[in-house]
C-alpha cells in the first residue's frame, strides 16, 4: 500500500450561505487547490448526503466537475449519511494507495439552511430505521435516549449530567470563537446554555449541532508532503436502536479506531489532539471513551477537569467541533481533517500546549451506524514513511446472509404486553405529523425483544419502569404500569 | 497496484419484483457468496442512484449491511447516476488493489416499478442539467436528439436509421430470450418494433431500455481466481448538452476506454465480446464506435451484417443488454460485469463462435456524463498476472477552477434572436407539466452559444433550419423561420 499524503486543504466559512451547493463546493476546492503544490488532479471524489432532496442536485459528481472546469476527469460520489465526507476521503485514500491515481481532490458539502427546520429534520431522519421513524424518532430523540442511558449507567444525577454537557458546549463555543470558519464565533455562558430549550430531554438546543451550509476540500497525493495520512479505519453498527446491544458507547467508533490505530502503529496515548463528531454534546464524551482516550464513564471527568480544552493534555474539537463550527452534513468528515491539518501545521488560530505531531478525527454516519477514524501525522524531517497496514483486521463476523429477524413482537390482536423501559426521551421538537411533547422509549419486551414505542402519558417515565405495550395501526404505544394502576383505581 | 480478481457473482431475475430494494440486494449478494470460494468479506461497496426518492432508503450502505447480517464491516455507497454500479465496482477495485481490503462485496440494485412512469421519468430526469430540464427535456429526449444528429451526420435516411435501430432491438431481444435473468425473454419481430409508439422521435418504445427492478453482486478479491480484472477506466463529459462539442459520439466513453485499454495492455481488436450500455438502441451503435470496435458511422453496418450478433465476430450484449435484460439503474453497471463473467466462464446460456478470453463492459452515467469501461480476462493456466498500469493517463486538462460561463444569451427584454437547429426531437412521453407532443431543439445562436428551446409549432423541424428564439419566464421558445413567414404572410 503506497503512503498517502495531504497536499492542500480548504474550507468555506460555515453558516447560513446564499450560494448553492455546487458553488460552495467550488469555493472550498479553489482554496484547497491554492493551498496545494500539486496542480494536476487525476480524479475527484465528492461527498454529499441526499443532495437530490436537499437541493435537487442529481449526478452531483458530474455537476461539481463541470463547475470546476475539470470535465473529462473521473469523478464519483460517496455516501454514508452524515459521515459521507470521511467515507469519500477513505475511498480517495484507497485510490491513491493503490497507485491508480496520484492526486485526488476530495470535496464534501451541504446546503440545507434554505429549508425549514421541520423539512430538514424530516430528510435527515430518513437515515433512521423505518419502524423507529414511524414512532416519531428523530436523530436528537435517539441521541437523547443514549444520553439518558449513559447518565443512568454511570449514576450521574440530572444536575451533574447537565453540568458535563454544558461544559462540552461551552468549551466548543469558546474554541469556535477563535475559528474564522466557524458558524458560531461567540463563547456562551452557563446561563445561556441553561436558558436554551429542550429539544429532546436531557438534550437542549445548545447540545445539538446546528443546521449549516458549507463545504470542505482536501487534495490527497502520492507525493510526499509534510502531512502523512498514517491510519484510516471504518466500523459499523446496526441502523436501528432496537438491534443494538450497547446504548452507552458506539462499537462502530471502536472498530474504526482499532483499525486506524493498527494501520498507524499508534495507540490512544500517542494522539496529540482529536476532532470528535459532536453532533450532540454527549457524543463527544462517548466518542472520547470509544477512541480509548478515557475509560468508559470517565469522559465527563476529563471535560470537567479541562483535559480536553485547548490548553489541556488532549484538546478535543479545538476547532469548535460540529457544535460551534457547524455541521454541514457531508462536509463535516472532511472539515474535521482540514482542521486537523491546520492544527498540525500551526495555521489554526490556536496554540496547543505542546507542538502536535499526530491528530485524529472521528466521523459518525447516522446514529453511529457508519463511523470513520482518520489519523494524520506531521512529518518535519522529510523521512520516507511506510504503511504498517498488515491487511484488514478480523472483525468478529456473523455468518453472512443471516438477516436480522424482524419479528412482530405483539400481534395487533393481542391486547397488552409487558415490558421495561430501557431508555427514553421526551421530544419537544417533533417531526411533521407528531405533536410535542412526545414521549418515546426503547422497551425491552418480556421475551427479550426491543421495541420502540410512544408514551401515552409523558409523566413518570424512567429507565427500568414496567410498562404495558399495545400495537395500534403498526405503532407501539405504552403506559407506565403505575400510571395505569392509578387510572384504573 | 495489486491484481484484482472476481471470486463470485450473482444476480436476481430482472423485471417487476415484489421485493423491496434491500431484499433484492440481499438476494443478489447471497447468490454471489454461494458462487464464491471466498467466504470472508472485508467490506461492502453499495451502488444505488437516489434510493431516498425511489424507495425512501437513507443510509443504504448500512441498511444492506444489516440485511446481510454483516454489521460491523465497513460499508459505503457510491453514486454516479446510471453508472453507479460500475463506479462502485471501480472504487472496490481500488480498495483491493491498494491492499486495504482482500475481499470486497459489490452490490448494486434498484426498485422502481412501484412508481408511475411519470414519477420515475421525473426522478431520473434530475440528473439532467437544470436549464434543459426546465424546457421539458428527459433522458429519451436528449438521446433522441443525439440520434437525429447521428442520422444527419452519416447521411442516413429516416428509413435506414429505423432499420438499424430495429436491428439492435431485435438482436438484443433475441439474446435476452436466452437469458434466465432477463426482463424480456421473447424475441420481437420487425412488425412489433414498427408498431411500438414513438417516445421521442426518432426513438420508439422498443428503442428504450425498460423500467426494471433488480440487483446484481460481485465479490472482488486479491486471491487469484480464473477471472482477472485487467483494466478499468472512467471518463466524463459536461452534464448539459449545451456545453458539449460532440453530439454523435461520447467522449466520456472514449476516455474511459483509452484508460482501460492502457491498463489491460489491450486494444479494441483484442476484445472478444462486449456489454455496451444500450439504454437506447442508438447508444449501442455509438458505443461500439466509441470503444474503437468500428469506425465512426460504421456501427450500424456492423449490426446489419450480423457482426455483433451472438454468432458474429464481436458479440455485443449477448445477455440481451439493458434493452432486454432490463435496466435497474445502479445495478446495471454490475450486471454487465456479471454477464461478462458468465460468458467468460461459459455459464451463460449462449455459445459464442470462438471461446472468449477477454470481455469488456461499458456503463453510462446520465447522458454519458460519467462513463466506465471494465475489462475482465479469463485465465486458464493459473499464471500470475501483473498490472500494466503505468499511472494515470494524462487527460487534456483545462485550467482548474475555470467555471463554465452560464451566460444569458438573450435578455428577456430582447424580442427575438436568430439561431439554427443543431438537433431536435418531438417528445411524445412528456414529464408532468408538459403536454405532448413537445418539440425540443438544441439551437446554436448567432454568437455560437447553445440554447435548449421549446418549439412553438412542431411541424417543419429539421436540423440546420433557421429559427427565431424568444425567452419567456426563463424558458426559450422558438419558431422555424419559414413557419413564421407563412404566419406573417
Amino acid at each position: 500500500m503506497l503512503p498517502v499524503y495531504i497536499a492542500g486543504c480548504g474550507m468555506t466559512e460555515f453558516g447560513r450561505r446564499r450560494e448553492g451547493l455546487v458553488e460552495l463546493m467550488r469555493e472550498a476546492a479553489a482554496r484547497a487547490l491554492r493551498d496545494s503544490p500539486v496542480a494536476e488532479i487525476d480524479a475527484i471524489y465528492v461527498a454529499a448526503m441526499n443532495p437530490e432532496e436537499f437541493t435537487g442536485d442529481g449526478n452531483l459528481a458530474s455537476g461539481v466537475l463541470d463547475a470546476l472546469g475539470l470535465t473529462g476527469l473521473p469523478a464519483l460520489r460517496v455516501e454514508t449519511a452524515s459521515s459521507s465526507g470521511a467515507a469519500a476521503f477513505h475511498a480517495a485514500f484507497e485510490a491513491i494507495a493503490s497507485g491508480h491515481y496520484r492526486h485526488v481532490l476530495v470535496i464534501g458539502g451541504k446546503k440545507m439552511t434554505h429549508l425549514s427546520t421541520s423539512a430538514t429534520t424530516k430528510i435527515l431522519a430518513e437515515v433512521i430505521d423505518a419502524e423507529e421513524r414511524r414512532c416519531g424518532a428523530t436523530m436528537p430523540a435517539l441521541a437523547a435516549m443514549m444520553t439518558e442511558k449513559y447518565r443512568r449507567k454511570y449514576r450521574l444525577t440530572a444536575a451533574r449530567l447537565e453540568k458535563l454537557l454544558c461544559a462540552v458546549a461551552m468549551k466548543n463555543h469558546l474554541n469556535g470563537a477563535r475559528n474564522p470558519y466557524a458558524q458560531f464565533r461567540q463563547p456562551i455562558s452557563r446561563e445561556q446554555y441553561l436558558a436554551s430549550k429542550f429539544v429532546a430531554t436531557p438534550l437542549r438546543l445548545y447540545d445539538c449541532a446546528p443546521i449549516t451550509d458549507g463545504a470542505a476540500a482536501l487534495i490527497l497525493t502520492a507525493e510526499a508532503t509534510d502531512l502523512w495520512v498514517s491510519g484510516i479505519g471504518q466500523g459499523t453498527a446496526p441502523l436501528s436502536m432496537r438491534e443494538r446491544a450497547e446504548f452507552t458507547s458506539f462499537p462502530a467508533t471502536q472498530i474504526a479506531a482499532r483499525r486506524a490505530y493498527a494501520m498507524a502503529g499508534a495507540r490512544p496515548e500517542s494522539i496529540d489532539f482529536a476532532e470528535v463528531h459532536d453532533a450532540f454534546t454527549a457524543f463527544e464524551i462517548i466518542g472520547t471513551e470509544d477512541l480509548g482516550f478515557f475509560s468508559p464513564g470517565e469522559g465527563g471527568d476529563a471535560i470537567e477537569h479541562g483535559r480536553t480544552a485547548v490548553d489541556g493534555t488532549l484538546p478535543i474539537n479545538a476547532s469548535g467541533g460540529l457544535k460551534a463550527r457547524g455541521h454541514p452534513v457531508g462536509a463535516s468528515g472532511i472539515a474535521q481533517i482540514v482542521e486537523t491539518a491546520r492544527l498540525l501545521r500551526g495555521s489554526a488560530d490556536v496554540e496547543l500546549k505542546r507542538e502536535p505531531r499526530r491528530g485524529l478525527s472521528q466521523s459518525t454516519g447516522g446514529l453511529a451506524a457508519n463511523n470513520f477514524v482518520t489519523i494524520v501525522e506531521r512529518r518535519r524531517d522529510g523521512t520516507r514513511v511506510k504503511n504498517l497496514w498488515p491487511g484488514p483486521l478480523a472483525v468478529s463476523q456473523p455468518a453472512p446472509i443471516g438477516p436480522v429477524p424482524l419479528e412482530n413482537v405483539i400481534n395487533e390482536e393481542e391486547e397488552e404486553e409487558e415490558g421495561k423501559i430501557e431508555t427514553f426521551t421526551i421530544l419537544h421538537v417533533t417531526p411533521d405529523g407528531f405533536l410535542p411533547p412526545l414521549g418515546l422509549a426503547l422497551i425491552r419486551g418480556r421475551r427479550g425483544s426491543m421495541i420502540m414505542g410512544q408514551a401515552e402519558h409523558i409523566d413518570s417515565l424512567a429507565i427500568g419502569k414496567t410498562v404495558y405495550l399495545r400495537k395500534t395501526a403498526g405503532i407501539y404505544t405504552f403506559t407506565v404500569k403505575s400510571n395505569l394502576q392509578s387510572v384504573r383505581a
